[in-house]
């Protein structure tokens, strides 16, 4: 496995690959890496035959009141999964080199962007669909793969990629969980046990509400109120929102209809947590 | 020569010459050619083994009190001059395949498109970014042509690929002049005889402007002054800005430093036309 820091490396290795013919996949992340980025590295070694995961915690999708100087970093742990999983190339950019100063351009997706996560992060978003635009223009890669945890991120990504007319598939993967069901995250770092006692309550809460679904409930006001009841019993009481949005639209619904995006956001201690679940509407 | 309005047709033709290592060379324009757009395709005959020049009259460019109906449109006269000047393939899309109904993203620089033309024209350079940016996605060019008339699109384009690592080179190509001096320009169709007379007063002007800079006059203050004496003895009072800037950074400038940019705006009837010189400051 090669691991640089320069774009024009990257630029290199992958011009040699494709001069060979050779399909490259993508698996952009932030670092920290737990096993939900081990699936989406399988998943790109499976579907490609070079893969290059590059990590770099992106300043620009954080607001100036987040968590960028606290976001968890293990680069040495990083590599050894990167590695473990087959990655060929790690990309691990300098901030400077990514912004450099008179760094002035963003790419934006409007609409989709502005409710969910949106709502609470304004600027979070630009700062993905740019930085992710830059992964890509570097990288070319034929494949790039998102985990479905952050559902918005990829409807959000998709979009760019389909409005932009960009060269590449956008591969959206499942949530990996834990024994007690928690979506993995990063974010799992800032909690201690009883809060990860407590953080059950998340997907506890999505289990009741699909449950409501498929036994033919179709006022999703009502299967709202069930949530925030289960998340009230686990003692989770700062939720940002609980939502359903058509995927990948992410159009609100009231009712079933097609595809299904349950999604919230709660606070456990100073840790924002998201989850959600994507399901088919039942036939009535 | 190849005319086509699908963007597959236009990938599968590109992925051809691509696989025999053939390079490619994007002329994107607005169609209504006139011996500007023949110099950028002429360019990127000898520069390239491929050459795509696209035609799309970009409404995202426009503002709604602008002239985007009344643009000139001559697809005859186009396919023509660009077959003559030894284009390989015409792409000429329709606006609902390049802006479906749900389209919502966009690409913004910003600072460098708040000056001069985006002074007058607030949404210009997103529209102009966004298209280039799609149609960079669609040819994927080694090299890009822009003529230097649209001098801050130009800047702004380059540093929109800079910013965004897009693997393209753009070149700048030189203003194309009549026998009066009369920087060539589509809009010159809405323009009369004796207004076609007045618009020779604007690169009149701008000579007398770099004739004072060359002889050692180091006040554009001053220059300016006398720009606008030349400008106003032809006839040309409805003046949106003369301007100094430093090139490519569009940095304001009262005095000669590096490469200075003068351009203008003027409108001749209801017609705004353009203008610019690059020079280099003289040694003092």
């Amino acid at each position: 496995m090669i691991k640089t820091s320069s774009i024009k490396k990257v630029r290199d290795l992958i011009s040699e690959q494709k001069k060979n013919t050779k399909s490259v996949g993508l698996v952009p992340t932030m670092g920290a890496f737990h096993e939900g980025h081990e699936s989406l590295i399988k998943k790109a070694r499976k579907e490609n035959d070079y893969v290059v995961v590059s990590i770099f915690v992106n300043p620009a999708q954080f607001a100036p009141n987040e968590d960028y100087n606290l976001y968890p970093r293990d680069i040495k742990s990083d590599l050894l999964k990167a590695e473990n999983n087959g990655a060929d190339l790690v990309f691990m950019p300098n901030d400077k080199v990514i912004y450099p100063e008179d760094y002035s351009t963003y790419v934006t997706v409007e609409e989709l962007t502005d409710k969910l996560e949106g709502k609470s992060r304004p600027s979070h978003f630009r700062g993905v669909t740019t930085i992710v635009t830059k992964l890509l223009n570097i990288v070319t890669p034929d494949n790039a793969y998102f985990g479905q945890k952050d559902a918005q991120q990829l409807a959000v990504v998709k979009r760019m990629v389909k409005d932009l007319n960009m060269p590449v598939k956008i591969v959206g993967c499942p949530i990996i969980r834990n024994q007690s069901g928690i979506a993995l995250s990063s974010r799992h770092h800032y909690l201690n046990r009883t809060q990860m006692k407590t953080a059950v309550g998340i997907y506890e809460s999505l289990k009741e509400g699909v449950k409501m679904i498929k036994s033919g409930t179709s006022d999703f006001g009502a299967v709202k109120e069930r949530i925030l009841d289960v998340l009230q019993n686990f003692g989770i009481k700062r939720i940002d929102y609980v939502e359903f949005n058509k995927w990948e639209s992410l159009e609100p619904l009231r009712k079933p209809e097609g595809k299904v995006l349950i999604s919230l956001a709660v606070r456990i201690g100073n840790t924002r947590l998201l989850d959600n679940v994507i399901l088919d509407s039942p036939r009535l």
